[in-house]
């Protein structure tokens, strides 16, 4: 018997249009599909691929114990998410020890800040573990604002937005074209780095970038209350242009 | 009659299977398709695209006046580019206002230091213009070294390899993820620079990521000369992780 493999699948930003030929073709074609969700949520993944699973399909949803119940610096929530993280490496190390191929769903693309990462770091090495990259949420927030990110000689800098303020503003400052990721809760802090920098009426929030909602509105205009999971701040290179 | 959509098609890093479900409908169903390339060669963009033309397909091939011959500093480059981009900006207009939408094939996502900025920049305002974003070369380059590129708060620099190396090095000190884009010549610069901030002996060398002759290769241990043009240097992040 030969041993499966475990496909990360990057589905790209959120419109199924934009997923990979290969990726469209390894979903549909699927008999294990597995995707992290919250518990109690559909899961982004699990929604963008709709009605293009397999009748057949097996789903495994990878519920998380924990999303922001304990707070990221305590060492609980690293514990609970590692057993977690352990125990689902586990399940699909046996499944494909028994035959059987596995997809696993990735938001964006698996190797850039995905939760995919996290059992590749655990399967690889044990059993064929491969991955398909794919369109990033900043590929599509910036095609949404329909001005180019980067020019010439511009510099690039993508920055958490979970990082400490000051060190927000003091890159946001050294950088030309700049993405801000992961905001929720913290736009309001993004926006005062933003301002600290001298960018902020250069910016632009994009939510939901390809999805249903899609949004784009100058930082500079947006509220002070918490946004979607999936948005993104965007500034523009102003570089080299002939 | 209606006006024609001008269509900036981004098709990924090289393997055709990477192209976007989108990119690959609208490049198959096209009238006119339109790429760059230098004088004589097949073009890369029009390479990937290999035998998926419609064979009625019209064919528009953008010759660039110029690549090395005028170094990039001198203000006859900019000029003589400058020209060119309005000549085929004004070609497409014709296009799209006697009815007909033109496809322009793009490598990567277009909108990522990309060629066609420069048409988009000309053709926006006068016809509709539609950008279809696309996985970058460097998302196909860390996929290729089978390493996550940042995780948790890691912050991620691009870098174009053309800036001076003090800078490079500056700012390579202060990075956790780098990704070096447009080496060619530029390599044994990119390298020092990493020497100078300490993280030579950290960074991967990947030639033409998702392409026939895909090379994945520990920096150091690369030669001194220059290497294709399609060439990422990758550090990977080494944030949090549970
Ligand atoms: C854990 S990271 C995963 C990134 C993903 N792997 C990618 O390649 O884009 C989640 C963050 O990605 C950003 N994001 C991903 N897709 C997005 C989209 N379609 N629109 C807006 N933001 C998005 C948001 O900032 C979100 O907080
Ligand atoms: C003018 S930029 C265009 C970037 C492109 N729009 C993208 O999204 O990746 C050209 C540079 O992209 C990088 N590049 C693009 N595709 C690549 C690939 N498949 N493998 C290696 N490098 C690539 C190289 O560094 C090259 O010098």
């Amino acid at each position: 018997m030969t041993v499966g493999t475990i496909f990360g699948v990057g589905l790209g930003p959120g419109d199924p249009d934009l997923m990979s030929v290969r990726a469209d073709r390894l979903v549909r074609g699927a008999r294990h599909v597995a995707y992290f969700r919250k518990a109690g949520r559909a899961g982004r993944a699990r929604t963008i691929v709709g009605g293009m699973l397999r009748a057949d399909a097996r789903e495994i949803a990878l519920e998380y114990p924990v999303t922001t119940e304990i707070p990221l610096e305590d060492p609980a929530y690293a514990e609970c998410l590692s057993g977690f993280y352990a125990g689902v490496s586990q399940q699909l190390r046996d499944l494909a020890r028994a035959g059987e191929d596995v997809v696993v769903l990735c938001e964006g693309d698996p190797f850039f800040y995905g939760s995919f990462m996290h059992l590749h770091a655990r399967l690889q090495g044990h059993v064929p573990v491969r991955v398909i990259p794919a369109i990033t949420g900043m590929s599509a927030a910036w095609t949404a604002t329909d001005i180019p990110v980067t020019w010439g000689d511009d510099v690039m800098t993508v920055l958490p937005g979970t990082m400490p303020a000051a060190e927000l503003a003091r890159r946001m400052g050294d950088a030309d074209a700049i993405v801000v990721m992961k905001l929720g809760r913290n736009l309001p802090k993004v926006r005062a780095a933003l301002r600290a920098a001298g960018k902020l009426d250069h910016a632009w929030l994009v939510v939901c970038a390809s999805m249903e909602g899609e949004r784009v509105i100058p930082l500079s205009q947006a509220g002070d209350g918490a946004v979607p999971y999936f948005s993104i701040v965007i500034v523009h290179g102003q570089g080299r242009r002939p």
